[in-house]
């Protein structure tokens, strides 16, 4: 189906810029020496996996069980379940290892530890289990130097659990945005990790894997030395939050959400959208950052972005699309009222670049996966838990 | 399934809540003395929509075709789609009439206007459109005094379509706080939507139905003279945004995420919890309020509000919850640390007060409908457009 016959607001990933991504990224990992693990949360999408996994990735990163079983039974094996475990989910993980799913497990603390030992004990599993590390006090995890990590380490270890590695997601680099803090970052995210897997070793425990990353730390890597592989999510898509980091340009970001002009607001400069925060996500991540997208930046259906407009406000269902110049009612009546209806006709198309891939892309049940033809084809997406 | 038994993150409705907003929005319409007409964009669920049917409503508002044509193959023939029509989406509309489905459209200029009327004319169907106005500067519509008004009135009514009414929406209510602003509010609401009724008539066309709402405006509006029906959302499940906006009680809103507690940041005073902005939405609605709730107030499995904390943060699959006491991390260390692990033990399970129900709930394929004595069964929801 060509652009135009789709109908709005719909989910676009443009598949030059994706492959273009998914190249870029398993060549820095190929250059570093190091596996690549991409997280799927980003997507969803069994068809995005297989071009990372043709791509080279080993294995997959996933936030919620119901994608690793989605991706187990699309042929996915090497699953790592990036949140810590808790007891009650021990079943369904039990579930997919008897299908012969290499599930991994993450843990941060004693308590779950020692429930997945006796939880394994108890139905005669070995689970394997990667322990999670804080490199930058950003969210979950055990510091390098906090003893508590020999203590989770040994509770696994001596109760007949594999301690498959340990991982680290240095989350603070969405709050970076140059190359120098981003390469500093990568190297204490490298460090921290590669330093409780050497202090895991020196107490006995094998902890073969070392796993770090987020998107801005893997490109920013200068040398990995220790690591064994790399996670990142949003890299295959990118967005508006990521080209304010600094590791992508407008034009590298292969997500855009479709929509139609359905009205005006002449006298206040506003072009309204059939894509209000339903569609667009109600993520407003750029909005801390130097350069506020609002809630996104529309560009016209070849993928040229519109200079000096913006996605300025959403209701459910509408979108309001605006001047940046006019920055207030007085001057948007003086200069462009005439400008928008004109600019914006009546059922014109747009294509609205998103604050956060993750967000928007999870607002849909599906991609358009558009090719450089401009044909196009449906990629389903799941959701829930 | 009892509550202990659903897997997490999970959308809850506590359905004896419902319940109550349904009779208290329904008995103000009928001491009002108009009909009701629900808006199911917040739940896009049909058992829901049944129990508002049930209580009185009298049609249904959507804000998708995909909400028509499903609450349609439900059974629900009455139908207004509030977003303005554009020509691309005219094929779907005319599909549903066919099909029997008392679908209405809604214009706010002349351009749709035309592209109805000519479509209709092609296809031998005469199209219900009501014409969108706008009371508050909200968003759409047109001012009840403008001549575009009586043009986009006209173009239908000599062109074949019947303008079945005006309807209007004063989005702006949930900026306000105070019952007097709501009331003054839904008096402009309805004295505007009332009078362009009267300038249409008085250009001959019947325009029949005077369509206002917003969850505040209904429940402000002390008279509806000249109005024949009443449209909102939220009301039916409410949120904290609608707390401050001061037209529920924290012990009102019917929907919860139902979350686990899996692991701590005992130094910073953080429980983490397995539902992040995935589960509870990015929609911060109440950042801009008197009481910011961060991403939702936590509460006790039997919902009684923790007083004192709240999630702080929110990753994707991660949440924080923090005391708001603790505004400092050396606080949080000197007085919480212990605290927090001990009243937040591992696998802990809590609700999730929510700052949008309709954001919150789009994140999930369902909600786990919770009866007094804590059974549960579930809803489907759908999602998409």
């Amino acid at each position: 189906m060509k652009l135009d016959h789709i109908e709005t607001p719909a989910a676009l990933i443009d598949v030059a810029r994706m492959q273009k991504n998914i190249a870029r990224m398993q060549g820095q990992m190929n250059t570093l020496g190091v596996a690549f693990r991409p997280h799927v949360k980003t997507t969803k999408c069994i068809d995005v996996v297989r071009a990372q996994i043709a791509a080279g990735a080993r294995g997959i990163t996933v936030s919620t069980l119901k994608e690793a079983e989605a991706f187990f039974a699309a042929g996915v094996a090497d699953i790592l379940y990036a949140v810590s475990m808790v007891p009650a989910k021990l079943p369904r993980a039990l579930a997919l290892r008897r299908q012969g799913c290499d599930l991994k497990l993450v843990v941060d603390n004693p308590g779950a530890a020692s429930a997945i030992a006796a939880f394994g004990d108890q139905h005669g599993e070995t689970f394997e289990v990667w322990i999670e590390v804080d490199t930058d006090g950003h969210r979950s995890g055990i510091t390098p130097e906090q003893d508590t990590l020999l203590v989770v380490g040994l509770i696994l270890h001596d109760n007949g659990v594999k301690v498959g590695g340990v991982m680290t997601h240095a989350g603070s680099s969405y709050e970076l945005d140059t190359p120098e803090a981003l390469a500093a970052l990568a190297e204490q995210e490298r460090a921290g990790c590669v330093r409780a897997a050497e202090r895991l070793r020196e107490a006995g425990i094998a902890c073969p894997a070392v796993s770090v990353g987020s998107t801005p730390t893997a490109l920013a890597a200068a040398q990995l030395d220790g690591v064994t592989e790399v996670r990142a999510g949003v890299y295959v898509l990118f967005d508006l939050v990521m080209h304010n980091v600094g590791v992508c340009a407008l034009d590298d970001i292969a997500l855009s959400v479709l929509a139609t002009v359905i009205g005006h607001q002449a006298d206040k400069g506003w072009a309204i959208l059939d894509a209000g925060w339903m569609a667009l996500s109600r993520d407003r991540g750029t909005s801390k950052q130097a350069h506020d997208f609002g809630y996104g930046q529309p560009c016209l259906l070849n993928g040229t972005p519109l200079a000096g407009y913006v996605v300025s406000g959403a209701n459910q269902e509408h979108g309001i699309l605006s001047s940046t110049s006019a920055s207030t009612e007085a001057e948007a009546t003086a200069g462009s009222a005439d400008d928008i209806t004109q600019r914006f006709p009546l059922g014109m198309k747009l294509r609205i670049l998103p604050n956060h891939a993750c967000a928007t892309g999870a607002q849909f049940p599906e991609y358009h996966a558009v090719a450089p033809d401009g044909a196009s084809v449906e990629w389903r997406r799941f959701h829930g838990w």
